[in-house]
C-alpha cells in the first residue's frame, strides 16, 4: 500500500488539489485553472501533469502513491463513468480509465463533487465516526450526499442524495430551477430562506430588522440571534420544511447523522434548533435518535472526499 | 465455493426454508413450526437441525455448502446482530454467530424479513438484472426494502426503507400505527386503500358497486376494473399519495427500478396506471426514468434473498 493519496475537487473555475498519507493528514494544497476550452480535453491533462510536478517537486515515486480521487461537477456512476458535465464541456467517458492512462497506471476513482463532498466530512468532518450519514448543503440550492457503510450512494443515474428536490409544498405558486413545483430547496437553501422573509414580511407590518432591505439567509439567522421576531418566524418556517424533508430522507435511508454544510450553516448551532424538533415530529420513531453536526472542511470537504475515493478500508 | 446454499424466512407462526443451487435453482421447500416458547430458545437450534436433517437426506456433505442465509422478522444490523424481535421473544444477540455455532462453522449471513425479500426479488424476482432497487410492500402496512448496488441498506439501526413511515399529509385527522399522522401507510397499505375508500363513499351519494359493503383493497381494484367511477377516484388517491412518496424516497436513493409486492399488487399492473404519472409528476427529472415492476416471487422472496444472503458474486 503506498503511503501517499491525491485529492482533486474538480471545479468549473479552478481544480483544487491536495496531497495526503493514508491515515488523511494533508501535507499540501494547490490550485490549477480549470481550462474549459476546447470541450474541456485540457482538464485531465492538466491535473496529471500538476501531480506528477508535484510528485517530482516532493521526491514521490510512483509506487509510493496510492491513487488519485477526482471529485466532478457531474453524475459520476459507480465504474468512475462520467454522464455529460456541461459545464465542463464534457460529455460520456471514464474518467478512471482516461486519468490512469496520463499518470502511467497509478489507481483512480472518480465521483461526483457534493457525494465526494460527503465522504470527505465522514472522513475528517462533521460526521468522523460515523459509516451511515446524509450530508445536507444548504446553499444557493439545497444539495445531498450520502454514504452507506462507508460508501458513496450513487444511484441508478448518479441522481442519490438529489434531496432538495423532495416535493414539500402542494400548493407552491412559483417554480423551482428543476421545473418542479414545492421543491425542499425552495425554501430550505439560502435563496429559499430569502424568499420565506419576503413572503413573512408582505403578511402584515410588524416591525423587523428584516425591513431594513437586507433579507438574505444571512441577514434572518442575524436577526432571529438579535431576538427579532419576525425573523424567528421565518426560521420556523424553515426549519418546518427542512425537518419534514430530512424526516422523508431517513425513512429511507436511517442515516446516524445529518451533516449540515453550505453558506446557510455558517448561521452554526442555532439551526438546530429550529430543525431537529420538526425532524423528530415527522420522523419514523427508529430514526429519532439521528444526530445533527455542522460540516467542518468547508471548501476542503471535496478534496479530502476525493483521496477518501482511493482509500480502501 | 460450496454447491448448495439453504434459504431460511423465519415468522411468527413457521420458518420457511429452501435448498438452493449457487445459482438460485431451488431443488426442495419445506416448513418446520416456529417454537416461540422460553423466549424463543429453540428457535435456531430447531432450524439448525432441520437443516443437518436436510444434509443428510439428501447426502449433502458440509464441504458443498456455501452458507446459510436467515431473515428475521425485526431489525438486524449488517453484523448480522437482531436488535429485538418481540413477536419472537429475542433480545440482542448475534444470529449469525449462534447459528454458524449450531450448524458446525457453516457461514451464515442474516437480515430483516422484509430487507431479505426486496434481495430475493432483485435476484430472481421482479427485479432481476438490477442491482439498485426499491422493494415495495402494500400489505397491512407499507413495507420497503431497499437495495443497493446489490447489497440491502439496513441503515443505522435497521430502520432503512421504513417508507410507510414518510410523511405526506399534514392534516390527518386519524393515527398511524407509528403514533404520527399522515404516513404513506395510511394511504397505500390495503388498510389505507379501504380507509380512501369510506372516506370517498361518505362524500356524497354517488352509484358504486362499494357501497354493497365490501370496501377491501381488492374491492376497491375489482370495481376500477369494472370500470368504477367512485373506485377509480379512490385509486387516483391512493396512486397521488404512493407517487408522491415513491417520488420523494427515488430523489434520495434513485433506483432503477421499483418492484411492487403485498397483497395490494395482486391487483396486477392496473396500480401502475395510478402510481406512475403522479411518480413523475413529483420525482427529480433525473430519477424520472425508473422503472415500475410487479412483484415475481410471493411468498417465497423471503427464501430466496435468504439464499442470496450469503452468495458473495
Amino acid at each position: 500500500m503506498g503511503k501517499y493519496v491525491f485529492g482533486v475537487d474538480l471545479g468549473g473555475t479552478t481544480v483544487k488539489m491536495g496531497l495526503f498519507d493514508t491515515a488523511g493528514n494533508v501535507s499540501d494544497k494547490w490550485e490549477i485553472v480549470t481550462r474549459k476550452e476546447d470541450s474541456g480535453s485540457h482538464i485531465l491533462p492538466d491535473i496529471a501533469e500538476s501531480i506528477k510536478a508535484k510528485m517530482a517537486e516532493k521526491d514521490i515515486p510512483a509506487s509510493e502513491v496510492e491513487g488519485i480521487g477526482i471529485g466532478v461537477p457531474g453524475p459520476v456512476d459507480s465504474k468512475g463513468v462520467i454522464h455529460k458535465a456541461a459545464n465542463l464541456g464534457w460529455g460520456v467517458f471514464s474518467i478512471k480509465e482516461e486519468m490512469e492512462k496520463l499518470t502511467g497506471g497509478i489507481k483512480v476513482e472518480a465521483g461526483n463533487d457534493a457525494n465526494v463532498a460527503a465522504l470527505g466530512e465522514m472522513w475528517k468532518g462533521g460526521g468522523e465516526g460515523h459509516r451511515n450519514l446524509v450530508a445536507v448543503t444548504l446553499g444557493t440550492g439545497v444539495g445531498g450526499g450520502i454514504i452507506v457503510d462507508g460508501k458513496i450512494l450513487t444511484g441508478a443515474t448518479g441522481a442519490g442524495g438529489e434531496i432538495g428536490h423532495i416535493h414539500i409544498v402542494d400548493d407552491e405558486p412559483e417554480s423551482c430551477g428543476c421545473g418542479n413545483h414545492g421543491c425542499l430547496e425552495q425554501y430550505a437553501s439560502a435563496t429559499g430562506i430569502s424568499r420565506l422573509a419576503s413572503r413573512r414580511l408582505a403578511e402584515d407590518d410588524a416591525a423587523s430588522i428584516l425591513r431594513n432591505g437586507d433579507v438574505s439567509a444571512k441577514a434572518v439567522f442575524d436577526a432571529v440571534k438579535a431576538g427579532d421576531e419576525v425573523a424567528k418566524e421565518v426560521a420556523v418556517r424553515f426549519g418546518h420544511y427542512l425537518g419534514k424533508g430530512l424526516a422523508a430522507v431517513a425513512c429511507t435511508v436511517n442515516p446516524e447523522i445529518f451533516v449540515i454544510g453550505g453558506g446557510v450553516s455558517k448561521a452554526g448551532e442555532v439551526l438546530f434548533e429550529y430543525i431537529v424538533d420538526e425532524y423528530k415530529k415527522y420522523v419514523f420513531h427508529g430514526c429519532r435518535d439521528a444526530k445533527f453536526a455542522l460540516a467542518k472542511l468547508g471548501n476542503d470537504a471535496g478534496i479530502y472526499g476525493a483521496a477518501k475515493l482511493v482509500i480502501t478500508e
